[in-house]
């Protein structure tokens, strides 16, 4: 490799997307890139010309195995859609301006669907221009559901952490059984796809029953039946643990969450947020059928529990980054890395690169023929495609009994001020 | 050892209670005892005869350690009060009967206040009954709130998972920080006691600076004063993390969580959940500073969360349980086992017994000498008190990708109708 490496994180968090940027910088390094850069919050901050050597950061090969281990994304991220290449000519020449100077041979970009439009506009623009800066796409994300992919990097150790909890919780609620009823409804990400609620299902086992109902958003929701069902369970078992996704919504489109919630805050991006899905349904509980309820929502901890990252998610993302690298230095541009299935048990993959182009902007939901006929669980077939993707440990590396992450140290406004910066 | 020993779980579970109740099994085997008898959901199971056979469940030294992983009570637990010995001769005569009947030379409890008064009370029984049967008690609570004790099992292990979980949550928010502000509030179990409130104060380190406000619920919250120390911290730092303890109440005594949470409902105990204070203020925080916020309730994952357990506190859970065995095979009845500290560095502690007639029914909280002078902290001596308790892993048995979990198969209705039963 000649020139250097840039690489950018984007969209929301994943317990193994600094894996990614791991995989990046060590193949760059390893390809003889005289610098990678890191884009400190995406393509948004790199306007502001706002970068950092990685060197600087990554200092020896526990730093790359502590990187691989810190939630979150290590150079920060940004939702920022790109303007249509016809209408945002400055911008781009803003863009490519930074790459020059940078002396940029390979730009990388972790992220989801937005990304990959980042990755599609970029490579057009070089080509339209001849601009000889090639740009790859690392698909990431917790929810699984970008297309052409097997799976996503991501993915995998959102799965583990719920699946996990999900059992710990029911486990939890088995202890207070005696002659007392008690349902526990678990909330969990997806505002769309189900992957994630479906995910609670791995904790069934000889040792668990795992949620008794489960509900993906792909269906529509139907709180009568769902009370039904409920007061039918209830004459065979004493406790009963729901999953719902935090995106459900009822025949006509309103969300569950909508339904009751009066708490009303927004996202780190603007979005209302749907919690209040699982507090509204323990509530309704409550009033209609008269026993215990209570609700359990995963929030962001399903994906920033790095500390149970599944240890294949953590390999696979850390392998397409640098993929990734070695695909734009063999010449490849507006594409990006996906993982195809050859089988689930063994399970064997192999990576491959894609034309972005080729993406549609959709999102992959579950399909029906993986939920159950009666719509409140997920088939054997879900759980096989799924369960390969949670194998495995990744221990953190621990400093004062809790996990060392990689960090860039922050300074206060006041810090720069005092340092004339 | 000539008798039999029964053992059981009372009040909230712990990530570590079974480990108590496996250090129970084995001293009671290894001093051979014939028989170790488990009560099914504490002493309202066994008014009922509820009870197994422990060594039908735990038969070799590898369901042992799984036992000591598996969170909540295995053997399923209560909230039971005796009534006082001169009102309830009934109750008292029918437990010393299934004793008698069951051989048993040591009962063992595991819990807390509550479980430490049946103790004290069938101790007291059999005193003036004549009973040959002795009584110990086994400390557990993740509040730490028990009082003689140097710690309590249970603790450690969810101090562990609040501060690991508050550090990668600190690092979810930091990621988003780009020309944005985002305070994240995070809710903390612990009614009246903040020492679990206070363990977020040791996700501070080198790579991470802790929550920037820590509110105990020993100390009263002014909403006024909260308000305009975030507006202070917001000229200084974008990314605000704030832990709250469930359990704030302001001035005049009202939950902070009754000052605006529109649900409502109970928890297994029938206790109304005191969920709602993080979304309150969160809610508040957007609707006053207009900046984003969000709040995250680790709820019931604080003391079910085994895949994260302290080593230290599954360690002192197993020797505890011995212990307590140990000292009822020595005569000893009405009394509970205790954790005496030594040193911090290098941590260092001692078992032994203490009358519970001597303990008061009183919960230790947080001394004020260990909160910051300005309520919005813990001190040193706080973190170096806590420190110790949160060493050392203690990695789960994992099958399919996921804890294994030692379990009591539980019969449906159906099933149970089906055998006749």
């Amino acid at each position: 490799m000649k020139g250097n490496v840039i690489v950018g994180q984007s969209g929301g968090p994943t317990a193994v997307i600094n894996s990614s940027l791991a995989g990046v910088y060590r193949a760059a390094i390893d390809r003889g890139a005289k610098k990678v850069y890191g884009m400190r919050y995406g393509i948004q901050g790199l306007l502001d010309e706002q970068y950092i050597d990685l060197s600087k950061y990554i200092k020896s090969d526990l730093d790359v195995e502590i990187l691989k281990r810190t939630p979150s994304s290590f150079l920060g991220t940004c939702r920022f859609k790109l303007p249509d290449i016809h209408e945002g000519g400055e911008i781009y020449e803003r863009i490519f301006e930074i790459l020059e100077k940078l002396d940029i041979e390979c730009f990388i970009y972790i992220g989801g669907n937005d990304s990959m439009d980042t990755i599609k506009k970029l490579s057009d623009y070089a080509l339209i221009s001849g601009k000889p800066q090639k740009f790859m796409g690392v698909p990431k994300t917790i929810d699984n559901d970008l297309a052409v992919t097997d799976h996503t990097p991501g993915f995998g150790s959102a799965a583990k952490y719920i699946a996990t909890s999900t059992k710990e919780i029911i486990r939890d609620g088995l202890g207070f059984s005696y002659k007392k009823k008690m349902i526990t409804v678990i909330e969990i990400m997806g505002r769309n796809a189900g992957w994630l609620t479906g995910a609670s299902a791995l904790s069934r086992g000889e040792d668990c029953d795992g949620p008794d109902l489960i509900y993906l958003p792909e269906l529509p929701f139907d709180t009568e039946k769902f009370m039904s069902r409920l007061k039918k369970l209830l004459e065979k078992k004493d406790v009963i643990t729901v999953a719902v996704s935090e995106g459900i919504r009822t025949k006509d489109g309103t969300y569950v969450s909508e339904l009751g919630s009066s708490v009303d805050y927004v996202d780190a991006f603007g979005h209302k947020q749907l919690s209040g899905t699982a507090s509204y349904l323990a509530s309704l509980i409550s009033q209609e059928i008269g026993c215990k309820s209570r609700a359990v929502e995963f929030s962001t901890l399903q994906r920033s529990a790095a500390h149970i990252a599944s240890r294949v998610d953590v390999d696979e993302a850390f392998v397409v980054g640098g993929e990734a690298v070695k695909a734009a230095e063999g010449g490849d541009s507006g594409k990006m890395v996906v993982i195809n299935r050859y089988s689930n048990d063994p399970y064997q993959c192999s990576f491959d690169i894609y034309d972005v182009h080729r993406i549609a902007n959709d999102e992959r939901l579950v399909p029906r023929e993986w939920i159950s006929k009666d719509g409140t669980d997920v088939t054997d077939e879900f759980i096989d495609y799924v369960r390969p993707l949670i194998q495995g440990d990744s221990p953190s590396v621990m400093v004062g009994g809790i996990p060392r992450h990689l960090f860039i140290p922050v300074k206060t406004k006041r810090e720069k001020a005092e340092k004339g910066e």
